[in-house]
């Protein structure tokens, strides 16, 4: 191994893997950070949608080793006005560049906020259409090569965060805010608030208590249970909640709360 | 380059890259091995199909240089108690971490037996859902920076193996052990065997005698031949043998031997 | 980071990501260089189509710093007589690796005409199916390792090229060139042209003059606008462009030019 450890890039974004997008982005951010290490989170974001990628980001800064700088490119507003940002949350030492547009909102709502900048940094030559490869890509690939954010950015106080944030009191509804590929729905209700809770409902379906693993129930069964992510999901033991149930995002979620 | 090449570490899951499940494990990963290089065999085992799962991690075995720390995860047991093991076959200079359900399978049957550990090793807290993360890819982590396998685990001599083998006699009939996205269906059939044959037969359709490539038929015609594992395979020239034939693993593979 | 930063090796295949193969082949590259990064372009090219597969790969010769070595494996002859070749643009510093059937086809038409050899170094076993693992990657590999060319290779000058090519006349009819997974459709109308063109039609339908970005239509309305290839596009904003006009490779892209 090196005697020190290569920067960590992360990549978000809704590009898919299909096409050379992604490549090419890498290849741009590769001339300012010979030797960093590109990790994909993932590429399969639905198309423009946000809040997708906003929860792919948070979960990649829970992840990562301190040091990591996180790339997020889901921009529906690209070529317009819309701002570009730096966030940093010294505190756990991870740092993400994304359009700002919402994709900071889950980050921020589960650590805490950021110290956020507007990236004023511009290339030479940039395609209107491609933000990622020619703007945001080199200027994460500069801060993991050492740039000082300041040289770059500006500070801002007013990033763009979505309508959705953690339920903090088990007497109101919840509601899911993600659904995995294997039909798993996630809610904003957190770990912390599950110990109050007495059964979870959903789609007009009480699944029972929140649970510890899969192998509480039958096969083919419902539950609740404490997610990867920290968070309530709604999932069916060898099966797909979001099938059975009918699930999308934003669906409310109903609690019991139990009695003290 | 680095004087010293960095550890590689590959992954085999069932976790599709539609969402943030790798990129977290590997984050996670990187925290224990910082500076090692995580190369990717597949994400896209059917869920929970441990014997495609098998084939892969063979197939990383087989290709990657001496020193190679293999993580595969197909685990439908996840939560339960079944167990997580590391293999190591020294003479290959290869070692494998996974759950104890028969994933060792197809390296075990190929390149012999190996040296097998229970993972006792654990982290202060795990999710219940997520040990890929959590438990067995830190611990391919730790075994790429150099922790004695001993210090995480204990030996065992019993791992789960399917009830799956190369032929070892032309006499028998074969199956089909894997279907490629091509089509092309791999046999149990070795290179070995194969000067032996006179002629293959699957779904009641004789394809003939094992030959050499693509180009030994016309487009359209199905053949048998060597594949890139050193198996026959049963294929069409650009065409698809699974649709041709409706093949499924697990079909019968009749072999006409060869007069003496 | 290390001192000297890793050699960069692309990859561009039609292998699909769903079973072993892209994996393996990393595997046999990584003998031959190890501390190299690998970085994927695509390997979702659709099976055995060449000029999508030369089009990614102009892609990433453009994309990436020097010293990068491109391998791309698109192969439907594998196993027949075809040979392998080796190309490099000295000006650019960058060098390709591929089978002689037309993938150098759009890098030459918008680099200019590279150096070319013909890949003699074979190894001592190779599967006649999978010569990206066996032949090409660890060519690819050793070029990376610091091999000189010629110890590998003989010069050669005819490679194979497809009927492409950048139109060169605002006069003359264009076409679609390459199709994306949003829809959009690439023409091989360059930037430089595109300031001589009055409008531009497709399918039947004008799509208007050259726009700077998809922000100067509104949402759902076509436009034709430069892509991030430096090449007109016809899009549709937040939309398909090839649903919309059922577009294919291949479709006449009609340009009334401005007049002076």
């Amino acid at each position: 191994m090196p005697k020190v450890a290569p920067t960590i890039l992360t990549l978000t974004t809704d590009f898919g893997t299909d096409d050379f997008y992604v490549g090419t982005m890498k290849g741009s951010m590769l001339r300012h950070c010979p030797g960093s290490s590109l990790i994909d989170i993932t590429h399969a974001v639905p198309r423009h949608d946000v809040l997708f990628g906003a929860i792919m980001l948070e979960r990649a800064i829970a992840a990562f080793p301190p040091g990591t700088i996180h790339l997020a490119v889901v921009d529906p507003g690209v070529g317009t006005s819309r701002r570009m940002v730096i966030a940093r949350w010294p505190g756990l030492g991870q740092t993400a560049v994304c359009p700002d547009n919402g994709l900071l909102t889950w980050a921020w709502r589960r650590h805490g906020p950021a110290e956020v900048w507007e990236l004023s940094w511009r290339p030479a030559r940039a395609s209107s259409v491609f933000h990622g490869r020619d703007i945001m890509g080199p200027a994460a690939a500069m801060l993991a090569a050492g740039t000082p954010i300041e040289q770059i950015a500006e500070r801002v106080d007013d990033p763009i965060l979505l309508d959705v944030a953690p339920l903090s009191d088990v007497g109101q509804s919840g509601e899911i805010i993600h659904i995995d590929r294997f039909g798993n729905a996630t809610t904003n209700v957190t770990q912390e608030l599950s110990a109050s809770i007495a059964s979870v409902s959903v789609a007009g379906k009480d699944v029972g208590p929140v649970r510890r693993t899969y192998g509480d129930v039958a096969t083919g069964e419902p539950l609740a249970l404490i997610g990867s992510s920290g968070l309530v999901e709604i999932a069916v033991r060898e099966g797909s909640a979001a099938e059975v149930f009918s699930l999308q995002v934003g669906d409310v979620v109903e609690l019991l709360a139990r009695r003290l």
